[in-house]
């Protein structure tokens, strides 16, 4: 960090009175961001609606660094170097547009806001828009890393024209994680595209944390308590499946409850909530025609696990198995589950990256896959060992179909498929929920096939509808007279 | 239809140069629904923007019925008696709006519009609202039932004024399906509500023929020819699982190739394709939080059927089973795919339904399910035995929560289900895509536990997030201190 210190400080305005950069938002979020910058050796100034939480920062945390607080909008965006560079940490939605309607009056030419929450891209797209055409550069980040990443390094995906990276861009890359000393934020393309990768990054989260519940059940099932769940998980935190949500979910596994001694997760209520990223995924997903189903059968997990209607019926009317999973050799299957998660994983890796392809080709933004894995190697979330493989085959073949089909992937999802299968059969019997584990197998069968149902479905839509079907055997659309002499008919 | 005729005969406007209703559009649906109308007594008057095709009506089928055909707009609106019903059978989007402003300057107070075209609901409350504030009433009706549905008696799904349904309803009644004497047409509530219940019917339809496609490949996979599958479906379609696309299942698989006399089957290309509403659907489930997986992993599964590239990718990468499965008693097990057709299907339906309820009271519809059962009892492509006991269910109890668990339900699922696991878990060991089987199976198995993994989600969100938990034994938010002495925190 010393290094990094050193070369900020060089860079601060020689006006002592200015800052680098400015934060809008002292929310933990905020205030965790400004005082990494200010760890960095950026001077930076500080605001916020309510001048009692920039106090407390300046309270707390005031000699972390070389921080400007100031009371008043004006005061603060004065306070700021030229071309000024102002992230906004604010709430989504309303608080985003106020927060820009304040700070554009006071604004000069080629300065940059950028928006580090997680708000929608279409937003993003539509703000960008609105500060350009005001004359201003906007910025769409998605930041990753949690209150601890803010503060310590976390994973930044920026979006805007190339112009607002370069004066934004070194600040962030200075403060984001590093893996290997290579920065974890990179220009991921204009306006939307960052937050159009975070939200896909978010998406991910959803279905990582699925496939671990999955297995985790599972291994319930074999009978294990739930410290040797947290062994196996650990164990597995060493290989393949090393990943930030696997370590946590050792810490959070090996959690008693400060209340009253048990188990932590036994006394967490079993129904997760969720803040609309996973539910955009899924929603653009369908726009674009991809088939995200590991993202999707996650979010609808979490939907239905705060069911409580559905749930508290269907525990009084529906019969199943008690979810006791019967094995021989219980080290077997518990490496069977392994693999099982490692397969899921790849799928559902596999789906979101195809998802911020096909989006960065359908709204125009030509993202770099390759670098959209190199960034979320650490620092977020979703930070994971398999990462470093998927930039690698992303980098060595930059027009990779899918990942799961990669040179380096599809021979081991070969090998570990029959422990898949057996662990997805196995649930079922055993009447355990595993609906990512079931999707993402459903999924690979079919990229596989060299045939699928869907010419029944075309059959049936012509027969019903004259919504014609193709030929294998000839190129154009045809149509059978199903209610006449039963002859084919060329469309087009 | 004797009866009808006369019927509508003492209806007719005493004015022989008045229409009882006219119809806007001559492509296939709009003449076969004007058609129908005339068929059933009553004047119709016709127009389409090219003229050529109101004349082929004329020519082929003007003798069927009493038409009034207008060259231009003026003089179509004006052969119309007095409350106006005028049906738009135009293309969804940018053509049905500029109908709607070709016509409203020629409207006259207490006139209904109604679009019986697939519109996205949210389009529908946009166009109600439009045409209601220039003081004439517009009608948003789902229409299912394909070409020949229109021509002999479709399903129709009304939503707008009570008073528009006054007028346009007792003709929509009339001509639409009827099972056992009661109309398949029923007011579903204020302006979009028609075309949401058609938008979650058509979701429906995406996981029935999903589900048929994966019992169809099962029956492959243990060997049957096409032939001996369509035997299979004709029995099946004598019991439980009676339904138009079952029955259409059988002519699809019984059809010969015109050209090369093969299966016609399989010389279909499988490629699914589709035109938005399935869409629509899971994207609205995801807003409304109502996990319908079936449907979504239906039109998933179209998606994927259709990825060219993907699929080319993974044909080659990709290792498996080849797909045949193994099995002892061949019809017992032809007897558990049925099983697991029914439990699959019930689970899809109920998910639909859910959806339906939980639209009306976000839209403020308060949308009577039962009837929504009623009306697709027959007319509509989801038409199905299984209609009749839906309603059934939702009339005895308004309030009941699922339907998978209502009591004439629950138990032949205990029953069935069984069956059900043994068909999932020999498709996963056999590398047949069955996502909807699995996916209902997963959905079914979640709602029935105790205890479902969504703890550990919490757990990890309150661990890298502070997004909280809930207990089991207390009400209230709570948040541990993970990184500092792991106390527990009350936030509410």
């Amino acid at each position: 960090m010393t290094e990094q210190v050193t070369d900020a400080a060089a860079k601060k305005p020689a006006d002592a009175s200015k800052a680098n950069i400015g934060v809008v938002g002292m929310a933990v979020m905020g205030s965790n961001l400004a005082r990494n910058l200010a760890h960095h050796g950026y001077r930076v100034a500080v605001f916020n609606r309510t001048y009692a939480k920039t106090q407390k920062l300046m309270a707390e945390h005031g000699d972390e660094g070389d921080f400007i607080p100031s009371e008043h909008v004006e005061d603060f965006v004065a306070s700021i170097a030229e071309p000024r560079s102002i992230i906004m940490m604010v709430k989504a939605g309303g608080p985003t547009d106020a927060t820009i309607d304040e700070l554009l009056p006071l604004l000069s030419p080629g300065d940059v806001i950028m928006d580090g929450g997680n708000a929608f891209f279409r937003d993003t797209i539509r703000r960008e828009k609105y500060v350009s055409d005001k004359g201003f550069h906007f910025v769409g980040a998605g930041i990753s890393g949690g209150e601890v990443g803010a503060l310590t390094g976390p994973s930044i995906m920026p979006g805007g024209t190339p112009e607002s990276y370069q004066t934004v861009g070194p600040m962030l890359e200075t403060i984001s994680a590093h893996y290997k000393g290579e920065p974890c934020c990179a220009w991921m393309g204009p306006n939307g595209a960052g937050h159009f990768v975070k939200m896909i990054h978010n998406g991910i989260e959803y279905s990582d944390m699925q496939v671990i519940g999955e297995a985790y059940e599972l291994l319930r099932g074999v009978g294990l308590t739930n410290d040797e769940c947290a062994a196996v998980f650990e164990k597995w935190n060493q290989g393949e499946l090393s990943s930030y949500l696997v370590e946590i979910t050792v810490d959070v596994l090996r959690q008693k409850d400060p209340r009253t001694g048990a188990d932590f997760i036994d006394i967490v209520a079993d129904r997760a909530k969720m803040k609309g990223t996973g539910t955009w995924t899924v929603q653009t997903a369908l726009e674009l025609g991809v088939a995200t189903t590991g993202i999707a059968e996650a979010v609808f997990a979490r939907a239905e696990s705060s069911l409580g209607d559905l749930r508290e019926a269907g525990q009084k009317a529906l019969q199943g198995p008690d979810r006791t999973v019967q094995v021989k050799d219980k080290d077997a299957f518990i490496e069977d589950i392994r693999k099982a998660l490692w397969c899921s994983k790849v799928v559902s890796y596999s789906q979101g990256f195809d998802e911020i392809r096909a989006g960065g080709q359908e709204f125009g933004w030509d993202i770099n896959v390759a670098e959209a894995a190199k960034i979320w190697r650490d620092g977020c979330i979703i930070r994971a060992k398999l990462l470093e493989q998927i930039r690698k085959e992303y980098t060595d073949d930059h027009k990779l179909v899918s990942f799961m089909c990669a040179p380096s992937i599809a021979p081991t999802m070969a090998d570990y498929q029959d422990s898949w299968r057996r662990v997805v059969a196995a649930a079922i019997t055993a009447g355990i929920p595993a609906p990512v584990f079931s999707a993402t197998l459903s999924y690979y069968d079919m990229a596989r096939a060299p045939r699928v149902n869907a010419a029944l479905t075309q059959g049936l839509r012509d027969l019903f509808g004259s919504h014609t079907y193709e030929r294998v055997d000839d190129h154009g659309h045809f149509h059978l007279e199903w209610s006449g002499d039963h002859s084919e008919t060329r469309i087009d």
